[in-house]
């Protein structure tokens, strides 16, 4: 996965038909198309640790028209197809293994619609959530999902993207009420409506939530929206141990007081904010913690919340009752991962995601962080602990490929655990180029052939994205 | 659809092969088979309007193995299966035109287990959500959905059923976490995790969910369930108008308070309810309202609830505190469809299911009572209207068939007002064999193309549950 070439798998009949593709191209789409290996190589990677392999050529539509012309034309070329976002994603799912044409649907990034009295909105893929959210700021709505990259909505729907608030409002699959896309054959197709429910045949819309570009290139979604919160309370409590911490948070979740956010960030994950946000945080393990909803409520789930976190030996630090002061507390929350990196300069991140049952939680995670230290390892812990879902920053010397061969063996373990507990090998990354045996070992092999039977009869040739979440393409072998 | 002979669409090999696999069945089940004709009729029709087609067996496993064994046994043989849980499908799923073995899993009905601490808990697919419920009592928690009926789990699952608290808890596709279900060719499969939510692969729990049993019998269930609330405050209000009461409804949804239940009833479903339950409501539209949550904010909650009703000139009835009081509305409320019945002595009911956005909502409520008047028919609205969801109980006489053409041709016109308006022919009873045309004209060939595709390839002989969902089946022609 790190050569520069990306057909090195393909045969000179089919490098002459990529070649005639990108040339073709390259009429229709003047300057919105580009070779330059820069350009192809950054997107050939996205967040990923390893490098990728990039595409043939990027190509720029600005219309679900023009994505299901490149389409037709790579289908009757036997050439993949390879939707790009925003770049955020870390699993290698943009990387294009087999080459082929990166469809950037970042000039499709227009809100079509807000319908404020159904709460719903139709936008292009291409928009980012932080965008769509800003666009919406004087509509008394929001988009919930919020996986702290300022990803696309496109991205986002195609990995199963979930997040901070998801422990109240749920993820991606919560949020797509409908949606259209480009086949494997070009032909544009809409699935879903703008009812809040329907049981009209098979659930096509959640089929194509996580299915990371393998089954038709999005173009167009509609996405449920939210009423702001009238009141939002916010708590951080410090705790001496990591277990407390989390076990203050599972005692949360099964109050059924319908906590918003529940973040946790250990201590080594702390010092790194405090370095980088200019925090003054104890650096201990932490939980942020936020209710949404009428004032009276939020302010009893508060001070029930203070309760619980005190009876598990926290430390609860002045609450962070000013708009300004939460702000700046969730903005060094979401730049977490760059504190991380900044921690030591240089550096690349491997990011593991695991989704456990709750009861699961506190263990795995204290399990995992002795595995960190025995090996050595510089490598923050921090999570979405509502629902179960956590990761670890592991932050490795590229010129020290020994600390990559050791974080591998820990993530190895830490995804055995997980499984091992009931879990998942992804609570919200998804499977990409990166975890395709972990999804193997987790689902078994009668289940990913149920999978793949899905993508073959969908996309017989196999030109969207192929090498993804299949360990082998079996008509690109 | 109104023979009972089961298998009259098939030749006569194939009714060879169907008496082979009821003679082997009846060598392995014994009394636990049964092809008495009143046990089959009952089994072919579930609560449908229409006769339906019995199978030409009906047998009760008591385990997932014994599923496998007897889907083994009749792929082999090329007869289809049709699933039964409790039989409380209004849209004909549980027919058998094709003839067949239908598998009654009202024996596999155990919770295998309860995990408190994580919020889930697994259950068989035959056990009913009344006496999962009863099981529950103790531990503080509760499975939500509630779709009126004493349904399975495994009916619920396989239409994607949702009902009065889908507006807060979500419907089925939010709680089934993971299944195990028996494949066309007999193995055994496992989909999902215990984990609350997955980025891995394709989301195949979602896929089986409203697949009405035509990609795999469901015989293990991972549901999850939710804390009991600590308070519960309810609202009853009264509206000289039916747009009064709608629009309440509608505002209410979008305070973004966190309804628990907002139920629809009009003037003439309040008054079969009166003489049914026994009760004195005034005999105009009504909401029943419902709050869950920590005490302070249900108080909150109600006494704003009553503000929006009031501004709606909606008279609010003397507040159901009590707990007694409360159960004996929602007790008449789940009787709706008894009581609507007895107004029409020896009438049989044609229930319409739509759902629409919520801002379509009033209109096609109006517009609906309208119609129904026009046409000379004796039919109740009642509805989940905090979702967009109605349903108008059409009692006909069948000694006058005109009444019957004069329901259909409403209820046609109904759809085709709630798909203009952007919503969906079925919010929550399945397409089934009742509307496989309307599905159609709903998602459209192109998308109703691609469901089929993963039916072919997931059963290429077509013996799970066919006729159902496509309007022809490509191997049952």
């Amino acid at each position: 996965m790190t050569s520069a070439d990306p057909g090195r798998f393909l045969t000179t009949a089919a490098r002459t038909r990529v070649g005639d593709v990108v040339a073709a191209l390259k009429d229709m789409f003047g300057p919105r198309l580009s070779t330059v290996l820069t350009v192809r190589e950054q997107h050939g990677r996205g967040e990923a640790l390893d490098a990728g392999a990039p595409p043939d050529a990027v190509v720029y539509p600005e219309s679900t028209a023009e994505v299901s012309q490149i389409v037709t034309l790579c289908a009757a070329n036997d050439v993949p197809v390879i939707p790009y976002g925003a770049g955020t994603s870390v699993e290698g799912h943009v990387s294009a293994p087999y080459g082929g044409i990166c469809i950037d649907v970042s000039r499709m990034n227009q809100v079509l619609a807000v319908h404020a009295e159904d709460g719903d909105c139709v936008v292009q893929p291409g928009i980012t959530r932080g965008t769509l959210n800003a666009y919406l700021r004087d509509s008394g709505l929001f988009f919930p999902v919020d996986p702290g990259a300022d990803a696309s909505i496109g991205g986002m729907l195609s990995t199963r993207a979930s997040g901070t608030t998801t422990v109240r409002y749920g993820g991606m699959p919560q949020q797509v009420m409908a949606l259209e896309a480009v086949l494997a054959d070009g032909r544009v197709v809409r699935c879903g409506t703008r009812a809040r429910k329907s049981s009209a045949g098979y659930d096509l819309v959640r089929m194509f939530v996580g299915a990371e570009g393998t089954l038709g290139i999005v173009t167009e979604v509609t996405l449920r929206l939210h009423g702001r919160p009238e009141a939002t309370g916010t708590l951080t409590s410090t705790f001496s141990t990591m277990r407390d911490a989390v076990d203050t948070a599972t005692a949360l979740s099964m109050t059924g007081m319908g906590v918003a956010r529940i973040e946790f960030l250990d201590e080594v994950q702390v010092h790194a904010c405090n370095v980088y946000s200019k925090l003054e945080l104890p650096e201990q393990p932490l939980l942020f913690i936020e209710f949404h909803g009428i004032g009276v409520a939020v302010e009893e789930q508060v001070s029930r919340a203070r309760e619980i976190a005190e009876s598990f030996s926290g430390t609860v630090l002045g609450g962070a009752t000013s708009e300004q002061e939460r702000d700046r507390l969730w903005k060094a929350r979401h730049a977490a991962y760059f504190a991380a990196l900044a921690m030591r300069p240089g550096c690349k991140a491997l990011i593991a995601d695991v989704c456990v049952p709750i009861s699961a939680l506190a263990e795995c995670v204290v399990e995992t962080r002795a595995a960190i230290d025995a090996a050595g390892l510089h490598a923050p812990i921090l999570g979405h602990v509502g629902d179960g879902n956590f990761h670890v920053i592991f932050l490795l010397d590229p010129h020290e490929p020994d600390e990559r061969k050791r974080a591998d063996a820990v993530y190895d373990a830490l995804i055995d655990r997980a499984l091992h507990a009931g879990g998942t090998c992804t609570g919200e990354h998804g499977i990409g180029y990166g975890k395709r045996h972990k999804l193997l070992r987790e689902a078994g092999d009668d289940v990913v052939a149920l999978m793949r039977a899905v993508k073959t009869a969908w996309d017989p040739q196999g030109i969207l994205n192929p090498g993804k979440i299949f360990l082998s393409d079996p008509t690109r072998p």
